[in-house]
C-alpha cells in the first residue's frame, strides 16, 4: 500500500487508476492534478480522487514526498516529458511511473535526468476521455506493458504488483521494441481511423454520413473519437516507427485500389483472402 | 404472403431472410439452392429453409413459378449477374428481388433482360458468413434501400412490406446514388480494413500481433474477417465510385503522413480534432 499516490492528469486512465486504488485501498491517499476545475470535480465527486491541487501548486506539495508515496504521470506524451524535468528537480526521490502510449523517448528522458522512473503502458482504454469516462474495470485482463531500465528490483516488483491490483496482465519489454509493437498494432490503426473519417468527410455530405454510417464504416472509425491531444503527441513522439508502418499501409492500399483498377479478380481475391486468414486468427 | 420463396445463396444474408419468412409465416414454402450441401443441411437444421435444391435443378423449379412466388438472389454481386440472364429465359415472370450490395450494374442487367426485378440492399450482415451465422434479428432496426426503375407500384409495395416485415427500415434511392454512397459509408471502409490487415501482417510476426492485438487493431479490422468472394465482386462491380473514394483515402492518409514528418503540431491537431468531431455526430 502506498501513503500518498498523486495522479497528474485526471482523464480517463487517470480516472480509472484512482477509482481502483481508493476502492481496493492500495493507497491511503490519492490526489489528482489537473487544469480542468470542471473535470476535477467530477473526479471527486465519483471518487477516483479524494482532493485536487493545482498545477502550479505540485511543486510545494512534491516537496513533502516521501518513498513512500507515488506519481503517476497520466497526461500526453509531451506533457510526460514536461514533467519529468521538473521532477528531476527534487531533492528526494519518489518513485514516478506514466501512462504513455510510446516510451523510448520518455525512458531516455527519465534516464538522462537520474529520475527513479519505470516507463508503464496499460494497453487499455476507449474513445472517450475525461474523468466522466473512468471506469474500475478499464484494466481488468488487459496487458499492462513495463519497460524499466536501470531500476531496482524492489521497484520493478512494487509497479509489478501495482498493475496486478488494477486487474492487469503484465509484461516487460524493451522499450524500443514497445514502440516498433504499438506503431503497428495501436498507432497505425489510429492514423488510418482519423484519416478514413476526413475522407468520408470530404467525399458525401454530413448529413448522408450520419444516415448511412454502420456497421463498416462505425468500427473502423471508432478510434477516431479518441482525444486530439493525446494522439497528436504519440503521433510526434513515435514518428520513427509510425512513418514506416504508415508507408507500408499506403502501399498495400495502393496495391489493392490497382488490382480493382486492373479488374484483376485473381489478385484481388489472394489480397483479400490473406488478409481474412489473419484476421480470423485474433483470439 | 408469399406462396414459395426461393433463396438462391444461403449465406448470413439468405439464411436471416429464411428464419423470418418461416417464423413469421411470410411464406408458404422457403427452398434453398446452394453449392455447399453442408452448408444447405445446416440452413435446414436452422430451419432457414424447408428444403434445398441443386444449382442444376433450379431451372425445371423455376418453371413451376407463378406470380404468387419470390426469387431472392443472395449470392456474391458477379452470380446475381449470371442469375438475372439465367431468369431472363423463363416463360412466366415471377418478382425477382436480390441483396447486392451493389446496385447500378445489377439493376442496368435486369432492365435490359425485361426481368420483373427490384434492386435491394439490406445495410445489415456481419463479418462472418454461411447459413451457421444468419440470424433472425438481423434486419431489425436497420436500413434497406430499394432501387426501383420501371415497377409497377403494386410489385414494390409488396417488396417494402416484405423488408418491413423482416424489421428494416425501407428507404427508395436511385441505384446510381445508392452506388456512390455505399462506396464511402461500406466498401472504403472494406479497403481500409483489408489493407490495414495486410499492412499489419508485413510489418511484424503473427504472434505479435495475435498477443498485442486490442481494441485500436481489433475494432479497425473486424471487417476484414468478411467473405473474400462477396467483396472481390464488390470491387470489381463498384470499381467507378471505389477508386476515386480510395484515391482520396490515400490522399488524407499522405497529408497526415506529410504533417507527421515535417513534426506540424497544430496541423497534425487539426486534422485529428476534424475526424473526431464528424466521429461524435454518428447516432
Amino acid at each position: 500500500m502506498f501513503n500518498r499516490v498523486l495522479i497528474i492528469g485526471v482523464g480517463l486512465i487517470g480516472s480509472s487508476i484512482g477509482m481502483n486504488l481508493i476502492r481496493k485501498k492500495m493507497a491511503r491517499e490519492v490526489i489528482g492534478v489537473g487544469r480542468n476545475r470542471v473535470n476535477l470535480k467530477e473526479a471527486i465527486r465519483r471518487r477516483a480522487i479524494h482532493r485536487s491541487v493545482q498545477v502550479q501548486e505540485v511543486q510545494s506539495l512534491l516537496k513533502e514526498f516521501t518513498d513512500k508515496d507515488l506519481i503517476i504521470l497520466a497526461v500526453p506524451v509531451r506533457e510526460i516529458l514536461h514533467y519529468i524535468t521538473l521532477l528531476s528537480r527534487l531533492k528526494k526521490a519518489p518513485l514516478v511511473i506514466d501512462v504513455g502510449s510510446t516510451k523510448l523517448s520518455i525512458v531516455k528522458a527519465a534516464r538522462k535526468k537520474s529520475l527513479r522512473f519505470i516507463g508503464c503502458h496499460p494497453i487499455a482504454g476507449t474513445e472517450k476521455s475525461g474523468a466522466g469516462a473512468g471506469e474500475m474495470g478499464l484494466f481488468r485482463g488487459r496487458q499492462c506493458i513495463l519497460t524499466p531500465f536501470g531500476n531496482s528490483r524492489d521497484d520493478i516488483a512494487k509497479i509489478r504488483k501495482f498493475w496486478s491490483g488494477l486487474g492487469s496482465e503484465v509484461t516487460l519489454m524493451d522499450a524500443g521494441r514497445h514502440d516498433r509493437l504499438l506503431a503497428v498494432v495501436s498507432h497505425l490503426p489510429h492514423t488510418a481511423a482519423y484519416s478514413l473519417m476526413r475522407a468520408v468527410g470530404k467525399l458525401i455530405s454530413k448529413r448522408e454520413v450520419f444516415q448511412f454510417a454502420f456497421g463498416g464504416l462505425r468500427g473502423t472509425t471508432r478510434v477516431a473519437a479518441s482525444s486530439p491531444e493525446m494522439w497528436r503527441d504519440i503521433f510526434l513522439e513515435n514518428r520513427g516507427q509510425i512513418l514506416p508502418a504508415l508507408g507500408c499501409y499506403i502501399k498495400e492500399l495502393e496495391a489493392l485500389r490497382d488490382s480493382i483498377s486492373r479488374r484483376d479478380s485473381g489478385r484481388i481475391h489472394q489480397f483479400l483472402k490473406r488478409a481474412r486468414e489473419d484476421r480470423l486468427k485474433f483470439p
